[in-house]
């Protein structure tokens, strides 16, 4: 029989497939159609008009880049103006002020991530982390979204140059805020930290961890959205990304590699998404409310392959159904080989 | 600049890019793969294994449906079995009963409901009411849920003969409740169900409104997720779908038809999505938290054409953006033909 299971953070029930449980080879994905023309990531080949914000300089040639940070060519959000808000009617509206910016992973033409060195995976990171520490100075944003689109059927475009977004915004995002308030609920009830909690659980379950080092923790999570998602948690506990540095940030490095590359080999390399999930910024103008965040609040990154077609119901509930069981998903990834 | 619009009811922020507003011919999307072999939808061909649940009757020939339910061959949740609830750790989990149901439209080998008579589409709606009915009085369930798949994009699948599903479910999914709960939010304060108050304000802008008969009225919603996003209201409140008869379930079907049309005119036939969502079963074993639902709900059918890609963060987190500005597409649908 079907079981449904909450997740126990944002309080989605998932129907989990137990009886068609798909097998890593059930999936089929689209690939990208070929590519027309030059690629506009690869180093010399860059537009002129894309203005570049940030980049890690190559060491043997300050000339050379090997992490790039330009402006989005066609931004969501506007990155100059004042911000306002005003309601009209029962409505309530703000301007697109913000940023959307590209993160160009390499200079070389490397399709997915998961192909990069884990030090250059760590630039990224670091890049991630520089890019959050600036945002988190512009007083008109709330949150910073890092996120990556990669291959056809999660977004990712016609290009196959491994690149990742980030978008600052001036509102919280609706799932973040729900996944801050419920955290602090379980805070509230427990003073204990409720992702601490599921990793401890799930380190004496075992059957939902893929992989652990000294730093990091990867697991399928108990109400999976999606075939194969994948959640990397740092073991330490701390609610903002972008305080990760040292050997901490090297581990995520490496073990998002090990995941990706995994993830690679087993579903025949998978359109995949991910989203760090961090606390936002200008906590200190809510004092009150974000009393215990530090403490109740602790960052991730979600990894979703896109294996199924979502279909509409996903859209109009909240409500998931995923047709591989995680604690086998988890088995899979354990046993896959990462090269 | 673009804006960023909440939905009132939802508190959901929606990225509405003003700039770079995608026309009707922008869009591609994928063609439905040929199907192999027979389908098994067509009268007739019908896979005996196939359990059917019920039907309505040809006038003519009474050996024949015009409206046919079967139970899903693969079904999400197990029709039979007590329902048993339990914590595993901090982890919550139901068994999965329920009903999973498949509504086959018509007869005939038809693949878009669009192209189905207004008589036709009656006996679908009239087809969710009974099934509705029915699933009210199980005492496991909590809500039904009807929605529709149509096209490859949509997850409609290989064999296009336009068909519906209901699943019936033992817990009400997140979104359900969310909306629930706003509007039950919002009534305490106001007095007056927040949908009315839409209705009213877009009647009064007339910018987001399609089309009006005496019982309906469909709209772009001012904060839609999706290019062409269109909602149907019925203009006399009521929180049950399911109360649904008469010249007001003719009404629909007529709206809905032409509503469809003119998506299919319009953007080539696209895949689309709808949700009916209507309020949950089992209201007096609540009474006290449903206290207001007859007055503060209000039932509503959401279609999403399934134009872009959805990318990685809407799924992190619940953050949209529609690259059609929604007057212009109530405009764009406003003056297409329904034909």
């Amino acid at each position: 029989m079907p079981e449904l299971r909450k997740d126990p953070v944002i309080g989605r029930w998932v129907i989990v497939a137990t009886e068609r449980a798909a097998r890593p080879k059930d999936f089929k994905h689209t690939p990208a159609e070929a590519q027309e023309g030059e690629c506009p990531f690869c180093t010399g080949k860059k537009d002129p008009a894309i203005e570049e914000l940030f980049s890690i300089r190559n060491d043997s040639n300050r000339d050379q880049w090997d992490v790039n940070v330009v402006r989005n060519r066609s931004p969501f959000l506007a990155p100059s103006g004042e911000l306002w808000r005003k309601g009209k009617g029962l409505y309530d509206l703000i301007n697109g002020v913000g940023a959307h910016e590209l993160v160009i992973e390499t200079p070389a033409h490397i399709g997915n991530m998961a192909d990069l060195e884990v030090p250059q995976i760590d630039k990224v990171l670091s890049t991630y982390v520089q890019r959050m520490r600036h945002h988190e100075a512009d007083p008109r944003l709330k949150y910073a979204l890092v996120f990556k689109n990669s291959g056809w059927d999660a977004g990712g475009g016609r290009v196959a140059h491994t690149r990742s977004q980030i978008i600052g915004t001036p509102v919280n995002m609706k799932r973040v805020k729900e996944e801050l308030e419920n955290a602090k609920r379980y805070f509230e009830y427990h003073d204990r930290c409720i992702f601490c909690d599921i990793i401890r659980q799930e380190q004496e379950l075992k059957e939902r961890v893929i992989l652990e080092n000294d730093d990091m923790i990867a697991l399928c999570p108990f109400a999976s959205r999606f075939p194969f998602e994948v959640w990397i948690f740092p073991k330490r506990h701390a609610c903002d990304f972008y305080t990760l540095d040292g050997t901490a940030r090297t581990s995520l490095a490496g073990m998002l590699k090990e995941i990706l590359l995994k993830l690679k080999v087993l579903l025949s390399d998978p359109p995949y998404n991910y989203v760090i999930h961090t606390a936002p910024f200008r906590r200190q103008n809510h004092k009150k409310y974000w009393a215990t965040i530090d403490e109740d609040y602790h960052w991730h990154l979600e990894i979703t392959p896109r294996l199924t077609k979502v279909a509409g119901f996903e859209w109009g509930t909240g409500f998931y159904i995923c047709t591989t069981v995680p604690e086998m998903a988890a088995q899979y990834l354990r046993e896959a080989a990462a090269r």
